[in-house]
C-alpha cells in the first residue's frame, strides 16, 4: 500500500496521466465519469490514496468517502433526471472488483433501462458524451 | 417522513414487532441478516429513522451510516471467510429498491458463487441458519 501505485490505472488518473471527464476533486477524493457506463451518468468516486479495498481503510475514512458520495449522488440524480439510483462498491475479484483501488459506483437508473429486471448491459459511450454529462453534474454540485 | 412508519416492514422490525437475526444495534442504526440472502452472510445495515432514500439524509448522516457499514462489513468478511464482498444501496423502484426505508446491503462473495459471472440467485435460508451466521458475525465485531 502506497500513496499512488505505479501499476494502478486509477492512480495514473490521479497523477493526471490519463484523461477523464471530471466531476469533483478535493485534496482527498476524486469523482469522474465511468468510461464504461452501465447507464448514462454512471460516476465513480474514489480516495486519491491507493487503498486496495474497503478493509484497508479506517472507519473515519470510509465515513468521509460516503459524505462525498452523498453529495455527488444527489448531483447525479438531479442532473440526469433519473427515476432511481444505485450506489455500490466491490471488494475483491470474487465480488467483480476490476480495478484494485477502492471506488464507489454511482449509477442513475431510468424506468425500463433493464430487460427482465436484469442489470443493463455495459456500453462504452463517446468521450464527448461523458464530458457533456460531467458538466451537467458539476452544475448541480 | 416520520420517526417510524406504520406501513414500513423495516420500521416494524425497529419497533421489535418482527423477528430478526440481529448483528448490531445502537441508538441510531441496526444491522441484521437479510431474510432473502443473495449469498450466505448477506447483512443489512439501516438507520432507525424512516428515511425513504439516500436523498432524504444529510451528508453527515450518510457518513455515519457508512462508518457502521465499514465495521459490519469487516466482521461479515472475517466471519464468513468470503473471498470478496459487495456493498450496495438502492434508491427508488427503478433501482430495485424493494423496501422504501434506506438500507445498505453487505454481500459476502465466494469463488464461483455465480454462474457466467452473473449475480447469484436469491434463495431463502432457514431462520436457524441466519441466527447461526449472525452469531459468528457478532463474535467478529
Amino acid at each position: 500500500m502506497s500513496d499512488t501505485n505505479t501499476y494502478c490505472v486509477f492512480c495514473a488518473i490521479i497523477r493526471g496521466q490519463s484523461p477523464i471527464a471530471k466531476v469533483y476533486e478535493d485534496n482527498t477524493f476524486l469523482a469522474f465519469m465511468d468510461k464504461y457506463p452501465i447507464t448514462s451518468g454512471h460516476t465513480l468516486v474514489l480516495p486519491k490514496y491507493h487503498y486496495g479495498d474497503l478493509f484497508q481503510m479506517t472507519e473515519d475514512e470510509v465515513g468521509n468517502l460516503y459524505r462525498v458520495v452523498h453529495t455527488i449522488a444527489s448531483a447525479v440524480y438531479n442532473a440526469t433526471g433519473a427515476q432511481g439510483l444505485n450506489t455500490g462498491q466491490n471488494n475483491g475479484k470474487a465480488a467483480n472488483q476490476i480495478v484494485p483501488h477502492v471506488h464507489v459506483h454511482i449509477i442513475p437508473r431510468y424506468e425500463k433501462d433493464s430487460r427482465d429486471g436484469k442489470w443493463p448491459s455495459r456500453k462504452v459511450s463517446e468521450y464527448r458524451e461523458l464530458e457533456e454529462i460531467a458538466n451537467r453534474i458539476k452544475k448541480n454540485l
